[in-house]
Protein backbone atom coordinates (compact mmCIF):
# COMPACT_ATOMS: atom_id res chain seq x y z
CA UNK A 1 0.00 0.00 0.00
CA UNK A 2 1.45 3.24 -1.22
CA UNK A 3 1.06 6.60 0.52
CA UNK A 4 0.18 9.54 -1.75
CA UNK A 5 0.51 13.00 -0.23
CA UNK A 6 0.23 15.29 -3.25
CA UNK A 7 -2.91 16.62 -4.92
CA UNK A 8 -0.97 16.73 -8.18
CA UNK A 9 -0.34 12.98 -8.17
CA UNK A 10 -1.70 11.56 -11.44
CA UNK A 11 -3.94 8.99 -9.75
CA UNK A 12 -5.41 11.56 -7.39
CA UNK A 13 -6.01 13.93 -10.31
CA UNK A 14 -7.77 11.16 -12.25
CA UNK A 15 -9.98 10.33 -9.24
CA UNK A 16 -10.82 14.01 -8.79
CA UNK A 17 -11.79 14.29 -12.46
CA UNK A 18 -14.37 11.50 -12.01
CA UNK A 19 -16.70 14.00 -10.37
CA UNK A 20 -17.35 15.17 -13.94
CA UNK A 21 -19.33 13.14 -16.44
CA UNK A 22 -16.94 13.78 -19.34
CA UNK A 23 -14.08 12.15 -17.45
CA UNK A 24 -16.23 9.25 -16.26
CA UNK A 25 -17.04 8.71 -19.94
CA UNK A 26 -13.43 9.10 -20.98
CA UNK A 27 -11.93 6.72 -18.38
CA UNK A 28 -15.05 4.50 -18.13
CA UNK A 29 -14.65 4.62 -14.37
CA UNK A 30 -16.72 5.84 -11.44
CA UNK A 31 -16.41 6.27 -7.68
CA UNK A 32 -18.16 4.21 -5.02
CA UNK A 33 -17.72 5.24 -1.41
CA UNK A 34 -18.27 3.67 1.96
CA UNK A 35 -17.54 0.51 3.91
CA UNK A 36 -20.87 -1.19 3.28
CA UNK A 37 -20.65 -0.62 -0.46
CA UNK A 38 -17.08 -1.94 -0.52
CA UNK A 39 -18.13 -5.08 1.37
CA UNK A 40 -20.83 -5.65 -1.22
CA UNK A 41 -18.37 -5.21 -4.10
CA UNK A 42 -16.10 -7.84 -2.53
CA UNK A 43 -19.00 -10.21 -1.83
CA UNK A 44 -20.19 -9.89 -5.42
CA UNK A 45 -16.67 -10.27 -6.77
CA UNK A 46 -16.92 -7.07 -8.81
CA UNK A 47 -13.65 -5.98 -10.39
CA UNK A 48 -12.08 -2.89 -8.80
CA UNK A 49 -9.58 -0.60 -10.54
CA UNK A 50 -8.11 1.02 -7.44
CA UNK A 51 -8.87 2.10 -3.90
CA UNK A 52 -8.15 5.24 -1.89
CA UNK A 53 -8.36 5.22 1.89
CA UNK A 54 -7.41 7.25 4.94
CA UNK A 55 -6.02 6.18 8.31
CA UNK A 56 -9.61 6.34 9.57
CA UNK A 57 -10.66 3.41 7.38
CA UNK A 58 -7.59 1.44 8.37
CA UNK A 59 -8.31 1.79 12.09
CA UNK A 60 -11.85 0.48 11.52
CA UNK A 61 -12.05 -3.35 11.75
CA UNK A 62 -14.36 -3.67 8.73
CA UNK A 63 -12.31 -1.14 6.74
CA UNK A 64 -9.11 -3.02 7.52
CA UNK A 65 -10.64 -6.32 6.47
CA UNK A 66 -11.76 -4.80 3.17
CA UNK A 67 -8.27 -3.45 2.48
CA UNK A 68 -6.83 -6.89 3.14
CA UNK A 69 -9.28 -8.54 0.74
CA UNK A 70 -9.04 -6.09 -2.15
CA UNK A 71 -6.87 -7.35 -4.99
CA UNK A 72 -6.45 -3.92 -6.65
CA UNK A 73 -3.83 -1.24 -5.94
CA UNK A 74 -4.75 0.58 -2.69
CA UNK A 75 -3.49 4.09 -1.96
CA UNK A 76 -3.48 5.76 1.41
CA UNK A 77 -4.13 9.51 1.25
CA UNK A 78 -4.29 12.17 3.95
CA UNK A 79 -7.71 13.36 5.11
CA UNK A 80 -7.60 16.65 3.12
CA UNK A 81 -6.94 14.87 -0.18
CA UNK A 82 -9.67 12.31 0.50
CA UNK A 83 -12.12 15.12 1.27
CA UNK A 84 -11.33 16.72 -2.10
CA UNK A 85 -12.11 13.56 -4.06
CA UNK A 86 -15.08 12.57 -1.91
CA UNK A 87 -18.62 13.71 -2.52
CA UNK A 88 -19.89 12.86 0.98
CA UNK A 89 -20.03 15.13 3.99
CA UNK A 90 -18.84 12.66 6.62
CA UNK A 91 -16.81 10.15 4.62
CA UNK A 92 -15.75 6.85 6.14
CA UNK A 93 -12.40 7.19 4.40
CA UNK A 94 -12.73 4.38 1.88
CA UNK A 95 -13.44 4.74 -1.82
CA UNK A 96 -13.28 2.36 -4.74
CA UNK A 97 -12.73 3.29 -8.39
CA UNK A 98 -14.77 0.87 -10.48
CA UNK A 99 -15.21 0.23 -14.20
CA UNK A 100 -18.53 1.44 -15.60
CA UNK A 101 -20.74 -1.51 -16.49
CA UNK A 102 -21.94 -1.22 -20.05
CA UNK A 103 -25.10 -3.15 -20.78
CA UNK A 104 -27.10 -2.94 -23.96
CA UNK A 105 -30.55 -3.96 -25.10
CA UNK A 106 -29.19 -7.15 -26.65
CA UNK A 107 -28.25 -8.34 -23.15
CA UNK A 108 -31.94 -8.24 -22.28
CA UNK A 109 -32.89 -10.34 -25.26
CA UNK A 110 -31.47 -13.34 -23.44
CA UNK A 111 -33.72 -12.69 -20.44
CA UNK A 112 -36.87 -14.84 -20.35
CA UNK A 113 -39.93 -12.91 -21.43
CA UNK A 114 -41.02 -12.19 -17.90
CA UNK A 115 -41.01 -9.55 -15.25
CA UNK A 116 -41.19 -5.78 -15.05
CA UNK A 117 -38.93 -3.40 -16.98
CA UNK A 118 -38.63 0.23 -15.96
CA UNK A 119 -37.91 2.96 -18.52
CA UNK A 120 -36.60 6.38 -17.42
CA UNK A 121 -37.42 9.10 -19.97
CA UNK A 122 -35.03 12.03 -19.47
CA UNK A 123 -35.12 12.04 -15.68
CA UNK A 124 -32.83 14.80 -14.38
CA UNK A 125 -32.61 14.64 -10.62
CA UNK A 126 -29.80 12.31 -9.43
CA UNK A 127 -31.56 11.71 -6.10
CA UNK A 128 -34.70 10.58 -7.93
CA UNK A 129 -32.77 8.28 -10.24
CA UNK A 130 -30.82 6.71 -7.36
CA UNK A 131 -33.95 6.16 -5.31
CA UNK A 132 -35.75 4.61 -8.28
CA UNK A 133 -32.84 2.21 -8.84
CA UNK A 134 -32.94 1.19 -5.16
CA UNK A 135 -36.72 0.72 -5.16
CA UNK A 136 -36.64 -1.15 -8.48
CA UNK A 137 -34.06 -3.51 -7.04
CA UNK A 138 -36.16 -4.08 -3.90
CA UNK A 139 -39.28 -4.77 -5.96
CA UNK A 140 -37.57 -7.24 -8.28
CA UNK A 141 -37.56 -5.14 -11.47
CA UNK A 142 -35.74 -7.06 -14.26
CA UNK A 143 -33.87 -4.14 -15.81
CA UNK A 144 -33.88 -0.36 -16.07
CA UNK A 145 -33.57 1.33 -19.45
CA UNK A 146 -32.45 4.99 -19.43
CA UNK A 147 -33.43 6.91 -22.54
CA UNK A 148 -31.15 9.54 -24.07
CA UNK A 149 -31.26 12.71 -21.98
CA UNK A 150 -31.51 10.93 -18.62
CA UNK A 151 -28.87 12.11 -16.13
CA UNK A 152 -25.75 9.99 -15.71
CA UNK A 153 -26.34 7.00 -13.44
CA UNK A 154 -22.68 7.02 -12.40
CA UNK A 155 -22.72 10.52 -10.91
CA UNK A 156 -21.77 10.51 -7.21
CA UNK A 157 -25.30 11.49 -6.13
CA UNK A 158 -27.01 8.69 -8.07
CA UNK A 159 -24.45 6.16 -6.86
CA UNK A 160 -24.94 7.31 -3.26
CA UNK A 161 -28.74 7.24 -3.28
CA UNK A 162 -28.87 3.92 -5.16
CA UNK A 163 -27.13 2.39 -2.10
CA UNK A 164 -25.48 -0.51 -3.88
CA UNK A 165 -28.48 -1.47 -6.01
CA UNK A 166 -26.57 -0.31 -9.09
CA UNK A 167 -24.98 -3.77 -9.20
CA UNK A 168 -28.11 -5.80 -8.62
CA UNK A 169 -29.93 -5.30 -11.90
CA UNK A 170 -28.86 -4.38 -15.44
CA UNK A 171 -29.19 -0.67 -16.23
CA UNK A 172 -29.03 0.10 -19.93
CA UNK A 173 -28.22 3.68 -20.85
CA UNK A 174 -28.19 5.95 -23.93
CA UNK A 175 -31.14 4.31 -25.66
CA UNK A 176 -33.19 6.21 -28.25
CA UNK A 177 -36.99 6.20 -28.27
CA UNK A 178 -36.87 4.35 -31.57
CA UNK A 179 -34.61 1.63 -30.19
CA UNK A 180 -36.90 1.21 -27.22
CA UNK A 181 -39.99 0.96 -29.39
CA UNK A 182 -38.33 -1.57 -31.72
CA UNK A 183 -37.22 -3.60 -28.72
CA UNK A 184 -40.75 -3.65 -27.30
CA UNK A 185 -42.17 -4.69 -30.66
CA UNK A 186 -39.57 -7.38 -31.29
CA UNK A 187 -40.02 -8.86 -27.84
CA UNK A 188 -43.78 -8.43 -27.44
CA UNK A 189 -43.21 -6.20 -24.43
CA UNK A 190 -46.38 -4.34 -23.40
CA UNK A 191 -45.49 -0.70 -22.79
CA UNK A 192 -47.20 1.60 -20.26
CA UNK A 193 -46.43 5.28 -19.79
CA UNK A 194 -47.22 7.54 -16.86
CA UNK A 195 -49.28 10.53 -17.93
CA UNK A 196 -51.27 13.33 -16.33
CA UNK A 197 -53.98 13.75 -18.96
CA UNK A 198 -57.59 12.62 -18.77
CA UNK A 199 -57.22 9.76 -21.20
CA UNK A 200 -54.96 7.93 -18.74
CA UNK A 201 -56.29 5.10 -16.56
CA UNK A 202 -55.88 4.90 -12.79
CA UNK A 203 -52.97 2.60 -11.99
CA UNK A 204 -55.24 0.33 -9.90
CA UNK A 205 -57.61 -0.09 -12.86
CA UNK A 206 -54.90 -1.53 -15.11
CA UNK A 207 -54.29 -5.27 -15.21
CA UNK A 208 -50.53 -5.37 -15.53
CA UNK A 209 -49.37 -8.47 -17.38
CA UNK A 210 -46.54 -10.30 -15.66
CA UNK A 211 -44.24 -9.27 -18.57
CA UNK A 212 -44.41 -5.52 -19.22
CA UNK A 213 -42.56 -2.20 -19.17
CA UNK A 214 -43.48 1.12 -17.56
CA UNK A 215 -42.10 4.53 -18.55
CA UNK A 216 -41.49 7.21 -15.89
CA UNK A 217 -41.13 10.71 -17.32
CA UNK A 218 -39.00 13.81 -16.87
CA UNK A 219 -39.68 15.72 -13.61
CA UNK A 220 -41.05 18.82 -15.36
CA UNK A 221 -42.37 17.57 -18.68
CA UNK A 222 -43.33 13.95 -18.15
CA UNK A 223 -43.04 11.27 -20.83
CA UNK A 224 -42.43 12.48 -24.40
CA UNK A 225 -45.46 12.91 -26.68
CA UNK A 226 -44.07 10.37 -29.10
CA UNK A 227 -43.86 7.66 -26.45
CA UNK A 228 -47.27 8.57 -25.01
CA UNK A 229 -48.59 8.10 -28.51
CA UNK A 230 -46.95 4.76 -29.13
CA UNK A 231 -47.41 3.06 -25.74
CA UNK A 232 -50.10 0.44 -25.14
CA UNK A 233 -51.80 2.40 -22.37
CA UNK A 234 -51.36 5.56 -20.31
CA UNK A 235 -51.55 5.34 -16.53
CA UNK A 236 -51.77 7.84 -13.67
CA UNK A 237 -51.96 7.89 -9.89
CA UNK A 238 -55.27 9.38 -8.73
CA UNK A 239 -54.63 12.22 -6.27
CA UNK A 240 -57.27 13.56 -3.94
CA UNK A 241 -55.25 16.16 -2.12
CA UNK A 242 -53.92 19.62 -2.88
CA UNK A 243 -50.38 18.92 -4.04
CA UNK A 244 -50.03 19.56 -7.74
CA UNK A 245 -47.97 16.49 -8.42
CA UNK A 246 -46.12 13.57 -6.94
CA UNK A 247 -42.37 13.30 -6.98
CA UNK A 248 -41.44 10.88 -9.79
CA UNK A 249 -39.59 8.50 -7.46
CA UNK A 250 -42.69 8.22 -5.27
CA UNK A 251 -45.07 7.84 -8.22
CA UNK A 252 -42.70 5.17 -9.54
CA UNK A 253 -42.76 3.38 -6.17
CA UNK A 254 -46.55 3.28 -6.22
CA UNK A 255 -46.62 1.82 -9.72
CA UNK A 256 -44.00 -0.80 -8.93
CA UNK A 257 -46.00 -1.69 -5.81
CA UNK A 258 -49.19 -2.07 -7.88
CA UNK A 259 -47.42 -4.29 -10.38
CA UNK A 260 -46.08 -6.48 -7.55
CA UNK A 261 -49.45 -6.63 -5.81
CA UNK A 262 -51.00 -7.98 -9.00
CA UNK A 263 -48.13 -10.31 -9.87
CA UNK A 264 -47.03 -11.97 -6.63
CA UNK B 1 -39.41 49.06 0.65
CA UNK B 2 -36.23 49.57 2.56
CA UNK B 3 -32.75 48.70 1.28
CA UNK B 4 -30.49 46.82 3.71
CA UNK B 5 -26.82 46.57 2.77
CA UNK B 6 -25.18 45.33 5.96
CA UNK B 7 -24.82 41.77 7.20
CA UNK B 8 -24.90 43.12 10.75
CA UNK B 9 -28.39 44.57 10.33
CA UNK B 10 -30.61 43.08 13.06
CA UNK B 11 -33.24 41.76 10.64
CA UNK B 12 -30.63 40.11 8.42
CA UNK B 13 -28.99 38.57 11.48
CA UNK B 14 -32.34 37.24 12.65
CA UNK B 15 -33.07 35.74 9.20
CA UNK B 16 -29.62 34.15 9.12
CA UNK B 17 -30.19 32.61 12.54
CA UNK B 18 -33.31 30.82 11.26
CA UNK B 19 -31.08 28.24 9.58
CA UNK B 20 -30.72 26.83 13.10
CA UNK B 21 -33.52 25.02 14.89
CA UNK B 22 -32.92 26.74 18.22
CA UNK B 23 -33.58 30.14 16.68
CA UNK B 24 -36.61 28.91 14.73
CA UNK B 25 -37.94 27.71 18.09
CA UNK B 26 -37.02 30.97 19.83
CA UNK B 27 -38.54 33.31 17.24
CA UNK B 28 -41.27 30.87 16.13
CA UNK B 29 -40.41 31.79 12.53
CA UNK B 30 -39.13 29.94 9.48
CA UNK B 31 -37.99 30.72 5.93
CA UNK B 32 -39.86 29.91 2.73
CA UNK B 33 -38.15 30.64 -0.56
CA UNK B 34 -39.19 30.98 -4.17
CA UNK B 35 -41.74 32.69 -6.37
CA UNK B 36 -44.17 29.77 -6.59
CA UNK B 37 -44.23 29.30 -2.83
CA UNK B 38 -44.79 33.03 -2.29
CA UNK B 39 -47.69 33.01 -4.77
CA UNK B 40 -49.24 30.16 -2.83
CA UNK B 41 -48.83 31.98 0.48
CA UNK B 42 -50.63 35.00 -0.98
CA UNK B 43 -53.38 32.86 -2.52
CA UNK B 44 -53.95 31.11 0.80
CA UNK B 45 -53.82 34.39 2.70
CA UNK B 46 -51.14 33.10 5.07
CA UNK B 47 -49.73 35.75 7.39
CA UNK B 48 -46.16 36.80 6.54
CA UNK B 49 -43.76 38.42 9.03
CA UNK B 50 -41.35 39.94 6.52
CA UNK B 51 -39.84 39.50 3.08
CA UNK B 52 -36.31 39.78 1.70
CA UNK B 53 -35.71 40.15 -2.02
CA UNK B 54 -33.03 41.04 -4.53
CA UNK B 55 -33.19 43.15 -7.70
CA UNK B 56 -33.53 39.85 -9.59
CA UNK B 57 -36.97 39.18 -8.04
CA UNK B 58 -38.08 42.73 -8.70
CA UNK B 59 -37.23 42.53 -12.40
CA UNK B 60 -39.31 39.34 -12.70
CA UNK B 61 -43.00 40.05 -13.48
CA UNK B 62 -44.29 37.43 -11.04
CA UNK B 63 -41.81 38.53 -8.37
CA UNK B 64 -42.84 42.18 -8.78
CA UNK B 65 -46.51 41.28 -8.49
CA UNK B 66 -45.83 39.34 -5.27
CA UNK B 67 -43.96 42.29 -3.78
CA UNK B 68 -46.87 44.56 -4.63
CA UNK B 69 -49.37 42.24 -2.96
CA UNK B 70 -47.46 41.45 0.23
CA UNK B 71 -48.72 43.42 3.22
CA UNK B 72 -45.64 42.77 5.38
CA UNK B 73 -42.40 44.80 5.55
CA UNK B 74 -40.27 44.00 2.46
CA UNK B 75 -36.50 44.51 2.46
CA UNK B 76 -34.29 44.65 -0.59
CA UNK B 77 -30.84 43.14 -0.04
CA UNK B 78 -27.83 42.81 -2.32
CA UNK B 79 -27.18 39.41 -3.90
CA UNK B 80 -24.32 38.46 -1.52
CA UNK B 81 -26.49 39.01 1.57
CA UNK B 82 -29.37 37.07 0.06
CA UNK B 83 -27.03 34.18 -0.75
CA UNK B 84 -25.91 34.09 2.89
CA UNK B 85 -29.46 33.75 4.21
CA UNK B 86 -30.64 31.44 1.44
CA UNK B 87 -30.38 27.68 1.54
CA UNK B 88 -30.82 27.18 -2.22
CA UNK B 89 -28.13 26.98 -4.86
CA UNK B 90 -29.83 29.10 -7.55
CA UNK B 91 -32.17 31.32 -5.56
CA UNK B 92 -34.88 33.31 -7.32
CA UNK B 93 -34.19 36.20 -4.95
CA UNK B 94 -37.41 36.13 -2.94
CA UNK B 95 -37.84 34.80 0.57
CA UNK B 96 -40.61 35.07 3.12
CA UNK B 97 -40.25 34.83 6.88
CA UNK B 98 -43.37 33.12 8.21
CA UNK B 99 -44.72 32.28 11.66
CA UNK B 100 -44.48 28.59 12.57
CA UNK B 101 -47.92 27.02 12.62
CA UNK B 102 -48.52 25.26 15.91
CA UNK B 103 -51.15 22.55 15.74
CA UNK B 104 -51.91 20.12 18.52
CA UNK B 105 -53.79 16.86 18.83
CA UNK B 106 -56.88 18.69 20.14
CA UNK B 107 -57.20 20.38 16.73
CA UNK B 108 -57.70 16.93 15.21
CA UNK B 109 -60.46 16.07 17.65
CA UNK B 110 -62.74 18.38 15.68
CA UNK B 111 -62.02 16.48 12.46
CA UNK B 112 -64.71 13.95 11.53
CA UNK B 113 -63.66 10.42 12.29
CA UNK B 114 -62.56 9.71 8.75
CA UNK B 115 -59.54 9.53 6.54
CA UNK B 116 -55.91 8.50 6.86
CA UNK B 117 -53.51 9.86 9.48
CA UNK B 118 -49.77 9.46 9.05
CA UNK B 119 -47.45 9.16 12.07
CA UNK B 120 -43.71 9.80 11.74
CA UNK B 121 -41.70 8.02 14.43
CA UNK B 122 -38.31 9.73 14.82
CA UNK B 123 -37.63 10.20 11.09
CA UNK B 124 -34.30 11.95 10.64
CA UNK B 125 -33.73 12.76 6.98
CA UNK B 126 -35.18 16.17 6.03
CA UNK B 127 -35.53 15.10 2.39
CA UNK B 128 -37.57 12.06 3.42
CA UNK B 129 -39.80 14.11 5.70
CA UNK B 130 -40.42 16.77 3.05
CA UNK B 131 -41.21 14.18 0.39
CA UNK B 132 -43.59 12.36 2.73
CA UNK B 133 -45.42 15.63 3.47
CA UNK B 134 -45.76 16.31 -0.28
CA UNK B 135 -46.97 12.77 -1.03
CA UNK B 136 -49.36 12.79 1.95
CA UNK B 137 -50.83 16.03 0.66
CA UNK B 138 -51.26 14.59 -2.84
CA UNK B 139 -52.92 11.44 -1.52
CA UNK B 140 -55.38 13.31 0.70
CA UNK B 141 -53.92 12.38 4.11
CA UNK B 142 -55.90 14.18 6.87
CA UNK B 143 -52.99 15.07 9.15
CA UNK B 144 -49.40 14.16 9.95
CA UNK B 145 -48.30 13.57 13.53
CA UNK B 146 -44.56 13.82 14.23
CA UNK B 147 -43.46 11.98 17.36
CA UNK B 148 -40.73 13.36 19.62
CA UNK B 149 -37.35 12.83 18.01
CA UNK B 150 -38.50 13.48 14.45
CA UNK B 151 -36.38 16.12 12.68
CA UNK B 152 -37.71 19.69 12.56
CA UNK B 153 -40.31 20.13 9.81
CA UNK B 154 -39.37 23.81 9.48
CA UNK B 155 -35.74 23.19 8.50
CA UNK B 156 -34.90 24.65 5.07
CA UNK B 157 -34.48 21.18 3.53
CA UNK B 158 -37.85 19.89 4.71
CA UNK B 159 -39.57 23.11 3.63
CA UNK B 160 -37.94 22.91 0.20
CA UNK B 161 -38.76 19.27 -0.47
CA UNK B 162 -42.32 19.61 0.85
CA UNK B 163 -42.90 22.07 -2.03
CA UNK B 164 -45.69 24.07 -0.39
CA UNK B 165 -47.58 21.07 0.99
CA UNK B 166 -46.62 22.21 4.51
CA UNK B 167 -49.66 24.50 4.40
CA UNK B 168 -52.13 22.03 2.99
CA UNK B 169 -52.60 19.69 5.90
CA UNK B 170 -52.14 20.00 9.66
CA UNK B 171 -48.78 18.72 10.92
CA UNK B 172 -48.67 18.15 14.65
CA UNK B 173 -45.21 17.97 16.20
CA UNK B 174 -43.57 17.04 19.53
CA UNK B 175 -46.06 14.30 20.42
CA UNK B 176 -45.10 11.54 22.85
CA UNK B 177 -45.87 7.87 22.19
CA UNK B 178 -48.22 7.92 25.15
CA UNK B 179 -50.14 10.94 23.83
CA UNK B 180 -50.48 9.25 20.44
CA UNK B 181 -51.74 6.01 21.98
CA UNK B 182 -54.24 7.87 24.19
CA UNK B 183 -55.44 9.84 21.18
CA UNK B 184 -55.96 6.65 19.15
CA UNK B 185 -57.85 5.04 22.02
CA UNK B 186 -60.03 8.08 22.73
CA UNK B 187 -60.91 8.50 19.07
CA UNK B 188 -61.19 4.84 18.06
CA UNK B 189 -58.40 5.29 15.56
CA UNK B 190 -57.07 1.96 14.24
CA UNK B 191 -53.27 2.07 14.32
CA UNK B 192 -50.94 0.27 11.88
CA UNK B 193 -47.16 0.24 12.09
CA UNK B 194 -44.63 -0.60 9.41
CA UNK B 195 -42.36 -3.43 10.51
CA UNK B 196 -39.78 -5.75 9.02
CA UNK B 197 -40.38 -8.84 11.13
CA UNK B 198 -42.18 -12.03 10.13
CA UNK B 199 -45.29 -11.36 12.16
CA UNK B 200 -46.15 -8.39 9.91
CA UNK B 201 -48.77 -8.71 7.16
CA UNK B 202 -48.19 -7.74 3.53
CA UNK B 203 -49.68 -4.29 2.94
CA UNK B 204 -51.94 -5.66 0.20
CA UNK B 205 -53.37 -8.28 2.58
CA UNK B 206 -54.59 -5.65 5.04
CA UNK B 207 -58.10 -4.22 4.72
CA UNK B 208 -57.48 -0.63 5.69
CA UNK B 209 -60.58 0.91 7.25
CA UNK B 210 -61.44 4.32 5.82
CA UNK B 211 -60.51 5.85 9.23
CA UNK B 212 -57.05 4.74 10.35
CA UNK B 213 -53.47 5.77 11.11
CA UNK B 214 -50.18 4.36 9.86
CA UNK B 215 -46.79 4.78 11.57
CA UNK B 216 -43.62 5.13 9.49
CA UNK B 217 -40.43 4.49 11.43
CA UNK B 218 -36.93 5.87 11.80
CA UNK B 219 -34.64 5.26 8.79
CA UNK B 220 -32.25 2.98 10.67
CA UNK B 221 -34.30 1.51 13.50
CA UNK B 222 -37.89 1.49 12.27
CA UNK B 223 -40.90 1.98 14.54
CA UNK B 224 -40.25 1.78 18.31
CA UNK B 225 -40.85 -1.57 20.04
CA UNK B 226 -43.45 -0.01 22.30
CA UNK B 227 -45.54 1.20 19.35
CA UNK B 228 -45.09 -2.09 17.48
CA UNK B 229 -46.42 -3.76 20.60
CA UNK B 230 -49.42 -1.49 21.00
CA UNK B 231 -50.55 -1.05 17.38
CA UNK B 232 -53.54 -2.95 15.94
CA UNK B 233 -51.48 -4.63 13.23
CA UNK B 234 -47.98 -4.63 11.75
CA UNK B 235 -47.56 -4.23 8.02
CA UNK B 236 -44.70 -4.59 5.55
CA UNK B 237 -44.01 -4.23 1.84
CA UNK B 238 -43.04 -7.59 0.32
CA UNK B 239 -39.74 -7.26 -1.55
CA UNK B 240 -38.58 -9.79 -4.09
CA UNK B 241 -35.31 -8.16 -5.10
CA UNK B 242 -31.87 -7.80 -3.59
CA UNK B 243 -32.04 -4.38 -1.95
CA UNK B 244 -32.01 -4.73 1.81
CA UNK B 245 -34.66 -2.13 2.39
CA UNK B 246 -36.83 0.52 0.84
CA UNK B 247 -36.34 4.21 1.50
CA UNK B 248 -38.97 5.23 4.07
CA UNK B 249 -40.49 7.89 1.79
CA UNK B 250 -40.99 5.29 -0.94
CA UNK B 251 -42.37 2.66 1.44
CA UNK B 252 -44.69 5.36 2.76
CA UNK B 253 -45.83 6.18 -0.79
CA UNK B 254 -46.70 2.56 -1.43
CA UNK B 255 -48.74 2.31 1.75
CA UNK B 256 -50.60 5.56 1.08
CA UNK B 257 -51.29 4.28 -2.44
CA UNK B 258 -52.67 1.01 -1.06
CA UNK B 259 -54.90 2.86 1.39
CA UNK B 260 -56.24 5.06 -1.46
CA UNK B 261 -56.75 2.10 -3.76
CA UNK B 262 -58.94 0.44 -1.13
CA UNK B 263 -60.75 3.60 -0.10
CA UNK B 264 -61.54 5.54 -3.27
Amino acid sequence: MELITSLTNAKVKMALSLQQKKYRDKYQLFILEGIRNAEMVIAKNISVQMCFFTQKAFTNERGKSILEQLKCPCFEVPEHIYQKISDTQSPQGLMLILPIQNHNLDDLATINKSGLYLILDRLQDPGNIGTIIRTADAMGVKAIICLNGTADIYSPKVVRSAMGSLFNLPIITKISEQDLLSFCQNHNLTLYATALDNSAKASWDISYPQYCAIILGNEANGVSDNLLDKCNAKIYIPMKGNAESLNVANAGSMIMYEYCRQNI
